[in-house]
């Protein structure tokens, strides 16, 4: 039995408008029907290729037909909440390009929305989707990398200037793979922030996260360098990995080199403890090469269909967007650290989701 | 007239005392007269090779000897403010091992002692004699760079276990290579760290580092990244410039790429700023080959025969100090940010010294 | 005034054809009425998704539509004569895959008709129109690079098995870049071939070949290296430039460094000869990111509009024909030299075309 | 029982003699006792700071002296078979650099004297005690990379200017691993090679080498280009190697990746061939950082106590100075092939010292 495509209307065709478009388009589980875009003229060079597809400046008179099923949105942030609490009021499903609110109170509104009303409400969390990533995390999981001790990560390229800065913009590509890697909840953050051009509009922020359990990362993110860069590294007791993300062909390396510290039989003073290099290779595993984009897509057309819970769940968006809103609190207090509950959301199981985390492997020696 | 060659001493033969041997025995303007090393068999492997050379276990001995005019210290950061007070108190001028000393108390009663006597007090930040460095301070000087946005630092590396911990370890290299490019005095430093071998000693560090008049810099330290990282990148107004310390052939490259925002005529609202992307070449410019630490003994030398400030001088070494000093107090708050007073030092002067900088260049649209 | 869109029709839906079609349904200056694909399989994937276009498995049925004015050949390099004869001799406009021919007679009938009457014949050598091949020929043209010496070239990737070999299939990339940059005709080539699998069908090959005035290449090229290599370096009496072809943002590297030879006054034996190093900056100049497909199509349509010679013209195509099969001879010879007649063609002034080099750079002391 | 170190002298002190000095002085096995060094300056600046060692300007002085048992000469390769003759004549065992004569006679010569007197006669070949060449040798002869197809090799640098040229200066490191690889007998050599400032004096020149049983290699020396390069490829049935001699921490990458080709079961005509792509990781291994010359000298030392032969031995540096001599006859010929007889020489052993080659692993489908 052959199932139909699901009807979807797609929700801006500005930056990453056009990505959604070329996949919703190329992908057999969806069948494009509606796309709303403001602009006139964006609008209408859509229209010139896809004749088949109703274009609207206005989102309600999509809402109305009955056959699009599913709603993915690609506006600026500040729009998000607005847009997709429409369409699930409307009885559509929700891709809604990350992050998924402007705050926590914003995001719990729509999870209680889609959760009443039995519809996917999900974050496009696009790098969870990523081959690479996915890789990382297996050696994560496996044990091969050991204990998680620290991850640096570097997020820079000039970028579009956008009034809700850069900690929203690029930071939360960041938290989705730390938390998707470590899969514990957030314990801290801190901020520091630079705003060169617009008062209160970073263009430019180091965070420091830690992570219930120890682990800990830096999170460099910037829209002013003019080399791409988009670098993580991740040091664990037995490897080190390094994740490229524009090297296509050799994004991950795992470092076989390391330190060992054992105690010694009776740890006395300092200086007991004995250091043992590890010397070893390098390997660069071949990652498979398909667009993360169309894998996000499969998994909402999973989640639609089987009532699902998607890899990029509203669970990881609310996190992402409770580590934002504390990195804006830090960076406002001159990079005070904030501490975060855990397990502050009334629903406990969320929270859990992010926990069940196997031991960490132990140092042997 | 040929100069007698100044009789010097060194304290120490551990990690880095055999390249101050190497380097001191090849340079014309010293004599190595004695060597201070508590290990018997380091003490004895040295005698081997250096007949000439006396080897003694304790300094006083050597200090006793009027051939011996200066002593160039490299134990253990403990040890420093100990070592180089006796050797003050003996008349000798004095080249020690970064950090000068453990607190800003200790390197102020260096200073008083060695200002008193008119002798030489040189900390060994021999970064600041690196060619490539150098190249960078230059295009910083000269407006090449324009106004500085931010510099980030990752200085990773498995590493020599250390009771004084890596901020004390490997943040010197960092602070003193800022403060020579920026040249202004510090304004904040906040720092999270991790120890997860022995409590209180950090292995891992991510420092953020504010400077007066509005530069601000990231600075990651780590003994525990089993593959050597040491880069830097600025970046400023006009020019982005990347430096990597362990690339000898092409450790500075400088991208005459960036972003230029310019303000509309009649800016009221956000949205009137506007973009304009530079994209332009990339240029690897040579590097002279010479051995930082031999230019470092060339300074140290002039310092003592002319009474001159040497290059990396006691009031950049205090400097230093400060900033590790309160990057401690910030690890112990959690990151907390700690403020730097400016101009806390009696003598003003020497903050001064690091103040007199030229105006950022305008951006220009 | 707008001018109608000139009707094509692309032969070959295989490995570049779907490359072909991308580019002219983008392109405002084509409009694609017919594609010929004898794979049913594969037309009929075309046909779906282009529900405009007419597919044939036959092209004499849209030779006879006279709205195709121009005929793209995307076949296998043995139809290649057969094709473009068919077409010229319907009266089309053809632009045909490299290499033009399988010899260099068939290159001459198929020259002489295109002639005859007056039908653009244009081979598809689509690296001169790379920005960065332009960007290397522009610093030998302007003297920057002085007086090239030699240069070599690596083009090694798993490839496709082609019953015509390596030669014909990788080395007409090498030879167009050499004849642009150089602009001198082909004096001698040899060829050391490798066959494991088949018999005849070389997989690798060592090319030597001399130019006209002194410059050598050296060029490897296979199908069994699994690691992507396009690398051609230029070594000059002023610099070198070395030309990658896989990293798209540092392509082109620009030394300038190097080896001034200068003779002394009175030179009588060897050793008079004075070396003096240079030792510069190296440069990685901007290049545009401009598709060269879709530029080689521009230059196609300006050659049927204004009867003008194309960049890659059939004058071009035809020395790299000889090219080819002197190198196939010699590869028969085991790698005998096989020297190549300058001005061979009855029409003088097409190697003439490729001699108009002004002279090299003196090297001054 | 402790041995006592063997007493030696050495010839030349220019280029490559102050890595030998330093080798020399540091080895255990070995005390140097003389340096023969025509150049007054460069004599008197070893003196300085050699005191104990006798410095000559002419070998026969030196010779005189029985402690002296071996010569290490380091002179340029024209005078190698003159200062190697008077040594052995002498009773001394001989280390001699790359090539080990300028004929093949020559080199009868020296093996047949060596013989004669049961006296040890090593060509410097170096690369052949290189971690990273040895790893690349381990990984063929274990059948990892399979049959090997064929190698490319390019040596290329700013160079000394030297009258014998740049194939007898850079080619003998490439051949001696190309042997030290295969294990194979050489069969054809051609060479093209470019003489710019001094007639017959190549600069430049790419040889073609192919190897009893099949493997082929390609060799680009030269002494113009500005960027170091040294870079090898060796392209196997199962997997290809890169070596890099100038990336010391990286030097050996290993692909995994590769082409099957599997014959189908009645194969008839071409096409029947499938092709199966393997896509795998690749592996840095870790190479041990020990300096060659230092193990080159403990196999002369060895070689001279136990009558052993060592690793780089005369049938090695005959082979490389008969491939430098069929090169040149080729060079004269514009790149001609010439045949190499295997087995040429008295003693049939050497050449099969060379040809005992497990069989290459056999391509499975």
């Amino acid at each position: 039995m052959i199932t139909t495509p699901i009807g979807i209307a797609i929700v801006g065709f500005g930056y990453w408008g056009p990505n959604l478009v070329r996949n919703v388009v190329e992908h057999p589980e969806f069948r494009l029907l509606g796309l709303c875009e403001l602009d006139q003229v964006r609008g209408s060079h859509f229209a010139a290729r896809h004749p088949g597809v109703r274009v609207a400046p206005d989102l309600e008179q999509l809402l109305l037909d009955p056959r699009i099923q599913a709603v993915a949105i690609a506006t600026p942030p500040r729009t998000h909440h607005e847009l997709a609490r429409q369409a699930l009021r409307a009885g559509k499903h929700v891709l809604v390009e990350k992050p998924l609110a402007s705050s926590v109170d914003q995001a719990d509104e729509l999870i209680e929305l889609a959760e009443r009303q039995r519809l996917v409400l999900m974050p496009g969390h696009t790098f969870v989707y990523s081959p690479a990533v996915n890789k990382v995390r297996e050696l994560i999981r496996s044990g091969e990398v050991g204990e998680v001790y620290f991850i640096t990560s570097s997020r820079m390229n000039l970028g579009l200037y956008q009034p809700d800065g850069v900690i929203s913009d690029l930071a939360p590509h960041d938290l989705s793979i730390l938390l998707y890697w470590l899969e514990r909840p957030l314990a801290r953050v801190s901020a520091a922030a630079q705003s060169i051009f617009q008062l209160g509009v970073p263009e430019t922020a180091f965070l420091t996260v830690s992570f219930a359990g120890g682990a800990t990362a830096n999170v460099q993110v910037s829209w002013l360098a003019p080399r791409k860069l988009r670098q993580m590294v991740v040091v664990g007791s037995r490897r080190m990995i390094s994740y490229e993300d524009t090297s296509s062909d050799e994004a991950v390396r795992i470092y076989d080199r390391g330190l060992d510290f054992c105690q010694a039989q009776a740890p006395a003073t300092f200086g007991e403890y004995q250091l043992t290099y590890r010397s070893g290779d390098i390997v660069v595993p071949r990652i498979e090469a398909v667009e993360p984009l169309s894998l996000e897509l499969e998994d909402f057309a999973r989640a639609i269909r089987y009532h699902a819970e998607p890899r990029s769940n509203s669970a990881l968006g609310r996190e992402i967007v409770r580590a934002i809103e504390a990195a804006h609190a830090s960076m406002e207090r001159a990079g005070e650290p904030i501490e975060l509950a855990i397990g502050s959301h009334p629903d406990q199981s969320r929270e859990r989701a992010l926990v069940d985390r196997s031991a960490p492997a132990a140092v042997s020696c």
